[in-house]
């Protein structure tokens, strides 16, 4: 008879939250001195599209979404991440995480091993690059042992990866010279709006939890404005808990690169957002936050990125679905849950992440799918509703499909709040889905404003 | 990183399932000869109304509902119960297991310590009863004792229980004469349709949910035909699980002496059924079942006996709301989710049932309210819906109100086809719910049949 009451928020993955901001001015001066180089942070591009930013990657890890990891890899965890999604430390982790720069660039530099580079961002100074290993990467090589092969991982991975698949073109398009090392933000970016009221980085979220008396919360992946059956996945999934359903339920949304007739984020927070405001689930149960990342729709493997964040963040849940951040047909559908049922073992996972060395606190709630059924009258779950040929799968491309013909959804899809706010944005941008040109204006733009910092007199040229 | 999946049903309260149904015709002979009088089974009388039938309790000890407990309790076993919740053993069992007999009929039988008693039933020889001990109580003392007092359970008592109380009344009305023993049924009763197909005793119950592959499993206690309430607090309950919501979902509806005005059993259980029949939960994912036991109405008290059958049945999680198994105001409406989240000291318990030596391996659900909000477009949850002064409480009193009237409730607040049960036995009884003939009619007639059995010879007067 042990007692199944969960008393505490999860601790960080590691066992530590890291956190590398540094807030006074004068340090941020002192730091600055030891450089001996600046570096203009560019977007990585496939075929001229900006596909990823590594600034995301540096804010992050600064604010602790990917404890325990602390900068850039080196060569030995990098290894280690693509052999056995561990890092050198024993810590699960899935993804590599790399500062990547052009021979080119390498060269005009001048760094190595033992010196700081200043990272600037939008013409300011915004992080530092402690270097503590210079390697190169076969990019291709590095983009094919991060998702997997047929016949590596012949218990999820159906067909080879290839360039229609974004997170692949993410890796196939880094530059071939990796910086390994630490990183510092030195000057702390202004969140723009609207997603500054969103940002709650580990250290935040972790004391509004207390502050709200939350022991037990449960995440919500997000890159959609909620319809109906989102709405009904977060609040059915939070049934789970401990010996009562979970105290809070806290949307996650990956804000970052998009791609073409994706929603755009500022809809999708503020569609979140109003699920609370309009009053669907009490303001006092849900928080809505964001976390930037590019994603990389590696579905189990995302997954794994997906657990490091939020239970960083103090979330002791997360509900995985069918299809989990996944993009084509890549993965088997429900490759996520079978590695959070059983282990994948060709990826490192004899057993499930919950229960190995290494791994987390944070435990699944493997859910199946909903759907509308009018019998029911309502999102039923597929393990209940038995009317077989009546209900109807409202999938996102059908609902995109809607709203792209002008058509307003019925009220039992789309909450008539939330579809406002997505007209909001769409009046905004001219269009309510991501096009090319609000693709190109928002890399340009991103999610930060940078402070005026002076460059130290050594590093202008 | 524990392994937090549930790997197997819970083991049996006390370790051990009891069964004691003697099957073989040869061997009952044999155990008759032994018995040294006969008693026909007489039910429990209040002011002349039957509010109890001891066979129930005959029944559910020996098919094992209420393991580790094997018969009429000593009096060493009834004090401890009364004093901290626990058997002599050192097991939880919140009730007094009783075979009380007046003065008159003891003198009689002519019986002590160390013969067995014979119990007929319906005229049929039906159980044995071996007389370890044979004791006196006083009634209205184990009847305060039993459901609590303001002055000693201040946590939970609001008012002194009193003759509005059935269960209070149950305790009350018992012959002062305890014949403390073992039960053994040498002659299976057969249970009476539509009872029949719902009886899963806890060795049947388990083998079913073996058979089913269920190893997390949550009860649903029940004295309602289920309003579209009742079946959203049965679904999303079941949203707990290990790493999955639970596999199973079992009504398990407590049959027995009843009040007016409730549901009759036959549509409460068909009721339930035809939840899955008519497709709102998937068959294979419920189990409707019974339990002999006249209600007590005890709040946080009867939730132990609740935990005692479901756990024994093989059951993992309880969910209990608000008012659980209450009658009137005697007690906190809170006071079943106050035992299962933080104990009630004076009740013995100062952790939860689920956190104490001798406790529970089966866990609480606790759940707030569900009220239909045509903003939300369904019933929902009170720790989410914020649509104040807009959302229906549709209690059971409204419902039953409705029907008495005639008028056929709408499809959200009741499933058409299980409104037509409702209507079967309203026509088959002349009445939807229990009236005075129903009760008399059904205490006479029970929910069993007993074949015929040649009483031994020296038996026959």
């Amino acid at each position: 008879m042990p007692d199944v009451r969960i008393k505490t928020l999860p601790p960080p993955h590691g066992g530590k939250l890291v956190e590398r901001v540094v807030r006074d001015p004068e340090m941020a001066r002192k730091l600055m001195q030891k450089c001996s180089a600046v570096y203009d942070i560019k977007p990585t591009l496939f075929k001229g599209n900006p596909v990823r930013n590594v600034y995301r990657e540096i804010m992050s890890v600064c604010y602790g979404f990917f404890s325990p990891v602390e900068g850039s890899m080196t060569k030995a965890d990098l290894e280690s991440v693509l052999e056995k999604r561990r890092l050198t430390s024993g810590w699960v982790f899935p993804y590599p995480i790399l500062f990547d720069i052009s021979e080119e660039d390498f060269k005009k530099l001048g760094v190595g091993a033992g010196d700081w580079l200043l990272l600037r961002l939008k013409g300011e100074p915004f992080a530092i690059l402690e270097i503590e290993e210079v390697y190169e990467i076969a990019p291709g090589e590095v983009a094919v042992r991060t998702f997997g092969t047929p016949e590596h991982n012949p218990e999820v991975v159906k067909v080879p990866f290839d360039q229609k698949h974004t997170g692949y073109n993410i890796y196939c398009s880094l530059n071939p010279i990796i910086l390994a090392g630490k990183y510092t933000i030195i000057n702390e970016p202004k969140i723009r709006p609207p997603f500054d009221r969103f940002w709650y980085p580990p250290k935040r979220s972790r004391e509004e939890f207390e502050k709200r008396g939350w022991t037990t919360v449960i995440a919500h992946q997000t890159r959609n404005v909620p319809h109906t059956g989102h709405e009904a996945l977060m609040k059915n999934a939070a049934y789970i808990g401990d010996i009562e359903p979970s105290h809070g339920i806290v949307v996650n949304a990956i804000v970052g690169a998009k791609r073409i007739g994706d929603f755009p984020d500022e809809a999708i927070v503020e569609g979140h957002e109003m699920v609370h405001l309009a009053g669907y689930i009490k303001p006092e149960r849900h928080l809505v936050t964001f976390t930037l990342w590019d994603m990389r729709y590696g579905n189990p493997i995302e997954s794994l990125i997906h657990a490091v964040i939020r239970q960083n963040m103090g979330i002791s849940f997360h509900m995985f679905g069918r299809d989990h951040a996944a993009l084509g047909e890549y993965y088997d559908i429900y490759a996520t849950q079978i590695l959070w049922s059983k282990g994948i073992p060709s990826f490192g996972f004899d057993a499930p992440p919950y229960a190995v060395e290494g791994g987390f606190y944070l435990r699944p709630q493997n859910i199946a799918e909903f759907w509308y059924c009018p019998k029911c009258l309502e999102f039923a779950y597929s393990a209940n509703c038995n009317h077989k040929g009546i209900y109807s799968r409202y999938s996102g491309s059908f609902i995109r499909g809607l709203i792209n013909e002008g058509v307003t959804p019925p009220p039992q899809i789309y909450r008539p709040e939330v579809y406002k706010v997505v007209v909001k944005w769409w009046q905004k941008f001219g269009y309510p889905f991501n096009n090319e040109k609000y693709l190109k204006e928002r890399e340009e733009r991103l999610e930060v404003d940078l402070p005026h910092m002076e460059l130290p007199a050594h590093l202008k040229k």
